[in-house]
């Protein structure tokens, strides 16, 4: 009764019925019949309506031709952005693939001016893997290809979208193409390729390829050139490799600007994070729909032993009871369920009481090294950490760290600096658009002492850093540049925010009561000899009695402040 | 000496050979390699590094898992926005539809209660030309399909990603498959079809197919069942309908809400707008890897004519001037240009004086529609509507055009109320992400007599309505909520702005002036009496004298409050 209209011949293939279906496709064909002349696609020879018309012109999009116009959405909107965007996409990968064969990261990144002031060259090299040359061009220049989607832990990119992206960019706006070196270990040559990606197909086009002399035992070097203009300060690229040596000690970056300016962040530690492990979903955050899908697509025959296979968390008991509850037979085959059945089996998997998700597909960056990545660059006086115990939202396990530096020669007068990192990546744009920033204007900071104007951040001496690690950061767009509101999400954020503003407030206090008892203590100095002065004149002591007395005296006064405090 | 990896034997296709090189690919071998289990790719055999582990995790994401995944960039981030997105997008695609074939737009939404507080049924029902059958599965269960992604014209829909985004979130929520009736003609039968996506391969299944009786001779229905949240007032699809019936006063909307309540929107002209015209992309916004694309897909072999051909507004002389330029022959042939040549045609063809395109591709609603709709429902006294002359983005024309509505009921004390669309669709999501806002808050309205906090909105009794129509909206996500920040769009909008602030001050001052004349009057009137008085006493006149003495008096101080005036 089920049949899947573009045939079964290739996974993601499409064939020749489809496309007869679907009517003429290619460039050449399309302008005739979207231009109107052609009123008939193939298969609607001799139609006579207005359907039939329309239906000349409907086809596919491939991938690559969506982002190209849509390149805004990831990241791309205009010159300045778009090259921290290809930057920031190239660290990512190099960083993702260094701690995933358990290498300590060492990355550097050049920009390089062009004869043409809005054109830049970028480079970006590491000391990581490398990537095997079968690999090269599909990683490079192919959007939605990776490894990293399907996989459920802890890591930078997770689309497979950002570095081909880049790619496309650089060609669209200086018709260049991306050129790549990698070298995958010393008993191997390294490989140099020249990439396109032939954007109607999203597909690659190789224009050279080579072996080629490297002195790196194993790495990658990206360079490619794209339409950018430069800049420092707040949203610069000097500011996201600030940040990524913040949120990642273990890593040493090396950065030389359009000026020839070198910088270098070295690392603060040499032991590496421990690998986030991959889990299965957890059966609370899954929908009904998803389920349905997972039962096709596993290994798995029966119902009992796919709950098992397929699902973090769920123990044989656990599956029982599932079953029980859903009043189908744990030996029930998957193939065989009615719609109705699995609803039922995907409501009892909300009833039942299950163990939250296991959380080694998450590393937290940890309260000593978020305080130890604020010393770093903010002068202040007082640093506050916290991660949180791990939460699920949508069957995602995540876990919130909130750092909070206070005082010192932070501005007192301005609104607080929020610092926002997902799985140890600064995020630099979208802040308005952030659930980081959310969950700080929803705070009531005039709770914990602080001033606040009506739905905006406090105003204090203070910065708050929000790092969100998570199997899966839900982004508000491709460009992953702010983290979308789920609720569980912003309730995490705001219970951290809470915590840290109760000890921000417990600091205030004291300070203010420091400030007062030495007020005090100073009126007592101030009075006291004026008051023994008075006292010997007209009572007449002799020294040691006077002494006496302006030690009772002050005494008495110490303790009736220390009872008013 | 260029290759495409993925050889050539189907357009959007996948061979052998690349997915083998890609690694496992299906969901079951993807398990094991993503696993850690299986280390090696079929490529790979015998590989022994770390690169080679992780190539075998290498694989295709279909557009379909990467939006389930991403729902919220589809404007699906919770069950109150979806079922207003999944309205939105079957109405759009009904008025899109309509109005191509030349039918007056009748369309019906309905919202049904499910036994399940959680789920709603949806159905949107147009007497639109229907859709043949071959393409019903197309059109509604398979993203990145469509009719207008390649056509520059003003549409509603233009990514081919709506309305099966909306099947699709059905189906992962609720397990449920999307129903479509539709009917091409009197002479055809009705056709009913179930469909399902397979997210896996981004294609529909076929789960029912029949023909069926239907009383419409033409139109599609549409019916899904959906997780969602009903509500009535800011954002909800009672508004959504409203403001479509404002922007499109040919449609007729009739709404059946879940509670059973009827409301009819009527048309308000039984003219349809006049069909955008079909244009070609604009030499001045082409970008050098565009070109370059261009010149492999045109059926032009030499570069005038492909210039002549294949862009809007490059007649014989602009061709030959743009070779001449870029010192390249007329005739020379497009597969022989070397990148070097194909940037100085790019530079040539954005220095040569090229007349602004055509700009019947857009058709925008008129200063006196604006003003008809802002009347029907907003309390004002006086409305203002600019219509701006075309301008250009990345080569793609748009119109601005601004309605204000001011005074009257509106409140006075309150941020302006800031209504948006963009091809006559409403915008009710991201005001805050959206150009048009950027545009309000950044326009000094202080200089019009307005008060204005900081980087706010104006405080004013005022509605500023916001159109854009454009061949190519150029929007913040998918969901299609916000405009980009586009300069040229930004500059467009503000300079509206600026023209509808002048003609707000003037009717300030003049209702100042007129409230002051009417005082000042008021003084007259009140002391000149007592002034006849008290002269009467002192000379004692008698009464016609004393009435002339009034009366120049009055006109003497009359004429000086008008020189005061």
């Amino acid at each position: 009764m089920t049949s899947t209209v573009a045939g079964q011949r290739g996974l993601f293939g499409e064939e020749a019925g489809a496309a007869a279906a679907a009517g003429p496709r290619d460039g050449a064909s399309l302008k005739k019949g979207a231009g109107g002349a052609a009123a008939d696609g193939p298969a609607e020879k001799g139609g006579d309506t207005a359907a039939h018309r329309l239906a000349a012109k409907q086809r596919e999009i491939s991938v690559s031709e969506f982002f190209t116009k849509n390149r805004h959405l990831l990241g791309f909107d205009n010159p300045r952005k778009a090259l921290l965007t290809a930057i920031k996409e190239a660290v990512d990968n190099s960083l993702d693939a260094c701690e995933e064969a358990g290498i300590l990261p060492d990355v550097r990144v050049e920009i390089l001016p062009t004869p043409r002031d809005d054109r830049f060259r970028v480079i970006v090299e590491d000391n990581g893997p490398g990537i095997v040359k079968q690999q090269l061009p599909h990683v490079f220049a192919r959007l939605l290809y990776g490894s990293k989607f399907h996989v459920l832990k802890q890591q930078r990119g997770q689309q497979g979208i950002g570095i081909s992206a880049a790619a496309m960019y650089g060609q669209l706006t200086t018709g260049k193409p991306l050129s790549v070196i990698s070298r995958i270990g010393k008993k191997h040559p390294a490989w140099y390729v020249e990439l396109k990606i032939d954007t109607a197909k999203n597909r690659p086009e190789v224009l050279r390829e080579m072996e080629t002399d490297w002195d790196k035992e194993h790495g990658t070097r990206i360079e490619l050139e794209l339409e950018a203009k430069v800049q420092k300060g707040k949203q610069s690229v000097d500011e996201y490799l600030l940040q990524t040596a913040i949120a990642n000690p273990h890593v040493r970056l090396e950065y030389k600007d359009w000026d020839g300016q070198e910088q270098v962040f070295d690392r603060a530690t040499k032991t590496l994070p421990p690998q986030p492990t991959q889990i299965q979903p957890h059966p609370y955050g899954v929908e009904v729909g998803m389920l349905g899908g997972m039962m096709k697509t596993t290994e798995a025959k029966k119902l009992a032993a796919f709950l098992k296979s397929d699902f973090s968390r769920v123990s044989p008991r656990v599956a029982e009871e599932i079953c029980d509850l859903a009043k189908v037979s744990p030996d029930a085959r998957l193939s065989g369920l009615e719609a109705e059945q699995i609803e039922r089996i995907h409501q009892a998997m909300s009833q039942v009481k299950i163990m939250a998700p296991a959380t080694d597909c998450i590393v937290p960056i940890g309260e000593a090294g978020l305080v130890a990545g604020m010393k770093k660059v903010l002068p202040a006086e007082l640093f506050l950490a916290e991660t949180r115990a791990p939460k699920i939202y949508r069957g995602n396990p995540f876990v919130v760290e909130v750092g909070v530096a206070w005082g010192g020669e932070l501005p007192a007068e301005e609104p607080v600096r929020l610092v926002r990192f997902a799985n140890r990546v600064p995020l630099l744009y979208q802040q308005g658009a952030c659930v980081t920033t959310k969950s700080v204007i929803t705070t009531d900071w005039r709770n914990y002492l602080l001033q606040q104007p009506k739905d905006a951040l406090p105003v204090a001496p203070m910065a708050i850093v929000v790092h969100l690690a998570s199997a899966w950061v839900p982004f508000t767009s491709e460009a992953k540049e702010a983290i979308a509101h789920y609720p569980e999400i912003l309730k995490e954020i705001r219970l951290s925010l809470m915590e840290m503003g109760r000890k921000i407030a417990t600091h205030i206090r004291k300070t203010r009561r420091a400030a007062d008892e030495a007020k005090k203590r100073n009126y007592i100095d101030m009075f006291l000899p004026t008051v023994v002065a008075a006292l010997h004149e007209i009572l007449v002591l002799d020294p040691p009695t006077q002494e006496k007395a302006a030690k009772n005296l002050r005494d008495i006064l110490e303790a009736t402040r220390k009872q008013n405090v």
